[in-house]
């Protein structure tokens, strides 16, 4: 069951070609030595090159430990390993530890795609990590764009990452590592999200399967479809966007105020948070009412008026609506 | 402050007109009370035409009380009254019972509707009521059309229904109630839906408060973004399907095959369901695999092939896809 999930994520989300090279994060836990033993199976059949990378974060005593386990583990298939070791503590600048983490992690995982020249990386999250991701963001407030969860495929910084256990129950997943005597580490770690992820995962998630013993794939189906819609509008926004008259510098650009009325209000939001979006980045910071502030502005307030956003100033100053990033947020 | 809200909402939303002729749904519970004396306060400056309306859904002893209650008030403040009493049992078809109960108030609703000329009908439910209502429609599984929760104003069966204390939370409700020393009868019922909204107010939202104390809040502005973003597809794919070649029947559309497969798979998934809900009214029982049964009819089965989904049939017939809606569904 586990293969024939994990082959037919792979095929349905067009996730691998023949002789694809192909790093794979593994931390020793369980999703991702399950991932690696799959990985084993259909190296031949697809005639794969594969590294495994693994990042010791130095917070827990078994790090080392584990960064051996997982070293043994690809001696043993005959696998590349290449691992690094940073004390994740020794770089936390105040966000939160896991985020410190995942930057370390992630920066890692680039320089090696750099240095061996692999575009592509898969990546061990499963079934349930999205249900839990959907009901974080929802508890943590979110919009369409957070719904989506964990997308199958998403491209960081110009590689490819790839999560072929995406369908797979964790259930499922440690009845196969059972099944097949393959050890794995366990992770005792409580970073700040996984200390999150772990109420929603033993409080939250249990209390919602009493009212819905599918609450799982509801959320799963949730996820999926809100992935679509958003997949829809911003590529309709973005012909939208295009279609305007503007003027774009390093840090503003400038929208035609005429064409902006023009639009129905929801393509009007939608090709506002685009601009944002395109002019910084991202939209983290953004919310509802700072979008229906600059409507407000757009609708009624008169000439020269300024919206003040967190890292954004909007200007109306006929015939444009000027979006400035303020470098010093 | 619930007055200063109530109005914003009606102002922010254009719920009323100057003279409006408008029903009042009370049924002599906290929020309608609340509703029903914001409302005679209200009268005067925009010359109203009130008449409250009151189903007595004989479920509980007190439900005699509570309708010469409402009707007592409605006297006071010279308010014409009408009301209707049915025995919901009585009508139970084996759906729920608030099924039932809510298809009976309704009936009675545009009853009155009609008899006396008014299109317009205000009902009471409150911020909390959304925040409740999104969390239930997530835990039952839904998607983008149900995250809206329930919108500040909808149209049923040709009468406008406005909302106009959707952004005033429960507990100010209470606090001016108490300040104004208005009474309100107590709502006891434990219908099926009550029970689970129950269920959703005093174990779920306790607890997603404990980490989120503005956890309403989040799920209000969801439910607000949701409600957008459902427009703006809702809009586009409409669009879009009014410039594909089509033939319509009493109880089949045929669309032109070719154009819906040139079509990005979005704003397919999009029209399909837009066609699905043209033609039966609702999409009440349509998941998202089925419209990927279909997809993928249109993506690769042969000429001929068929896809039965629960209460409709989708065949793929050159050079037409034939949407048939199965009458004894």
């Amino acid at each position: 069951m586990v293969e024939k999930t994990f082959n037919q994520t792979i095929a349905k989300y067009k996730l691998l070609k023949r002789k694809d090279s192909l790093l794979l994060g593994v931390s020793g836990g369980p999703d991702s030595i399950c991932m690696l033993q799959l990985f084993c199976q259909l190296r031949e059949q697809l005639r794969l090159n594969l590294v495994c990378v693994h990042f010791n974060h130095k917070l827990r005593a078994e790090a080392d430990q584990e960064e051996e386990f997982v070293r043994d583990i690809c001696k043993q298939n005959n696998i590349k390993f290449s691992s690094q070791a940073k004390k994740v503590t020794d770089f936390f600048t105040g966000d939160s530890l896991e985020q410190t983490a995942r930057n370390l992690r992630f920066d890692f995982f680039l320089s090696c795609s750099r240095r061996l020249k692999i575009k592509k990386i898969a990546l061990a999250h499963n079934h349930d990590d999205v249900a839990e991701t959907v009901l974080m963001r929802m508890v943590r407030g979110t919009a369409l764009k957070g719904l989506r969860g964990i997308l199958p495929q998403t491209k960081m910084a110009g590689i490819k990452v790839i999560r072929p256990l995406i369908d797979v129950p964790k259930s499922e997943i440690l009845a196969w590592l059972k099944d097949n005597e393959f050890e794995y580490a366990v992770d005792k770690s409580n970073l700040e999200d996984k200390f999150f992820r772990n109420k929603v995962r033993l409080k939250l998630l249990p209390l919602l399967e009493s009212w819905n013993p599918r609450i799982r794939d509801s959320l799963v189906n949730l996820a999926r479809t809100a992935a679509m819609d958003y997949e829809f509008i911003y590529a309709e926004s973005k012909k939208c966007l295009a279609q305007i008259k503007k003027q774009k510098g390093r840090n503003y650009l400038k929208l035609d105020l005429k064409s902006l009325q023009s639009l129905d209000l929801g393509m009007r939001l939608n090709v506002l948070r685009l601009s944002l979006e395109e002019l910084k980045g991202n939209t983290r910071r953004l919310e509802l009412r700072h979008l229906e502030e600059v409507e407000d502005l757009l609708a009624g307030r008169p000439d020269g008026s300024i919206v003040d956003l967190p890292g954004w100033e909007v200007k109306k100053e006929e015939p444009w609506l000027i979006i400035k990033f303020l470098l010093t947020d």
